[in-house]
């Protein structure tokens, strides 16, 4: 079972369109960093540090789906609570469903890959498959 | 049928991330940005002037889905093509590709509707019916 | 005497560039934000209260001026420790510094003026006198 | 003399705020893209190609004065005129005047250092003297 890790958010008036309501994309950005939170919290060194060791350069997005119920605004204290929904052999997936107190904003379903730079081609990324140990790290004892 | 309509965006530094390409909220950006470009270009006036005549305040999202096949770099210059692939009877989809020459890097596919602000509410929003004669200028003769 | 607020930031991956470190005008945001959590922790209300009872959409900048230290890189925690350095008839002026730890990575000092929309020109904006009641509520008794 | 080179910028509806105009620290980064583009049309190669043929990261920010004079809003088309207004041993300043149609809606001055990773250090960045061949291809003949 994965764990579940929550990563807060203080929407900023920049954060908002002229609407007065979150830029969707500032959405994006706030689970893409959840995303690396989950990792971090779950004990995974953080990618400066993973590219050294292992080559690991990140876990760039495949596919995402989301969808969004109410809006919020500025000042509001926002939760990502993100979990891992799938493992696979090269691909992993996590959600996302981001809280204003109890009611549900959005929810975002992200399938990503750990890649590494091929040999010699610091431009291109290269899909490897999920490191065990890895997983380990993000699944309840 | 649909209009297409193109949207060009060339990738800034700043863009992108420490793995060196486009850090992925930006092409949510931009297929935000390729939506209203879409409208503009068909025609209908920008939402200042909307919110004005008609009380719509713009767009937003309810539910997105991308996918990703290639990443892209600062120095790219990318083409998003836009069209609606679909019309209800409060909401639509818009199709947008991504693309760097000829390589597609992304589609997505976003689902919104024309809001406006319930009378009173101006931190509040509220989907309408698909205006017929917006619905019309989007369309090819 | 000023009042002195603290707003915290931890750095996302995603505030970063190709070269690791955080892209500059994030720290802009950042100081933009501490200023506005600066009004607020000392009790002024949020712009889209004001806005209805004052007609004050907001404190945009008019010049800013910031230095740049050491850089920062995501997963550090930063300190923005925010003061209003001077009030003068029509503008103010606030100073930012940013710290990780007890180290300076920048400060910058932002002039910027209360503004309301002319009556019946939504897209434009005016300086108006700073409110003597919000300065109040700025200094320590 | 500097040469001088425009970037041209059409503002999106996600680069403006609440207030409905443009949020900004989107004009820094107008600047900064305007500043690399400013080394890219003098002839210079791309930071990827620089850090792996001469070790060069980039051109990072020492300090940045700016004044704000009219607000933008989306849809507007704006021109940034880039030239380098002093050179000196390790730094140099650039000027960046932002323009809609023949109205300056804000000017900028930046001053950066081109820099390397220290040996063995990719998380640090150290300030080099400018390369006098980059000087020279920034400079009318």
């Amino acid at each position: 079972m994965s764990k579940t890790v929550v990563y807060e958010v203080e929407v900023m008036f920049g954060d908002c369109d002229p609407a007065g309501i979150v830029f969707y994309p500032n959405f994006s950005k706030w689970m893409d960093a959840s995303s690396l939170n989950f990792f971090r919290q779950c004990g995974v060194p953080p990618w400066r540090e993973l590219i050294r060791t292992r080559g690991i350069v990140g876990t760039p997005l495949l596919e995402v789906r989301s969808r969004f119920f109410h809006p919020a605004s500025y000042g509001d204290r926002l939760r990502v609570r993100t979990h891992v929904s799938e493992w696979r052999a090269k691909v992993f997936t996590q959600q996302h469903v981001i809280y204003r107190d109890d009611r549900v904003l959005c929810e975002g379903s992200e399938t990503r890959a750990f890649v590494v730079h091929p040999p010699g081609e610091p431009d291109r990324i290269q899909a490897i498959p999920v490191p065990a140990d890895i997983r380990a790290l993000c699944c309840d004892a």
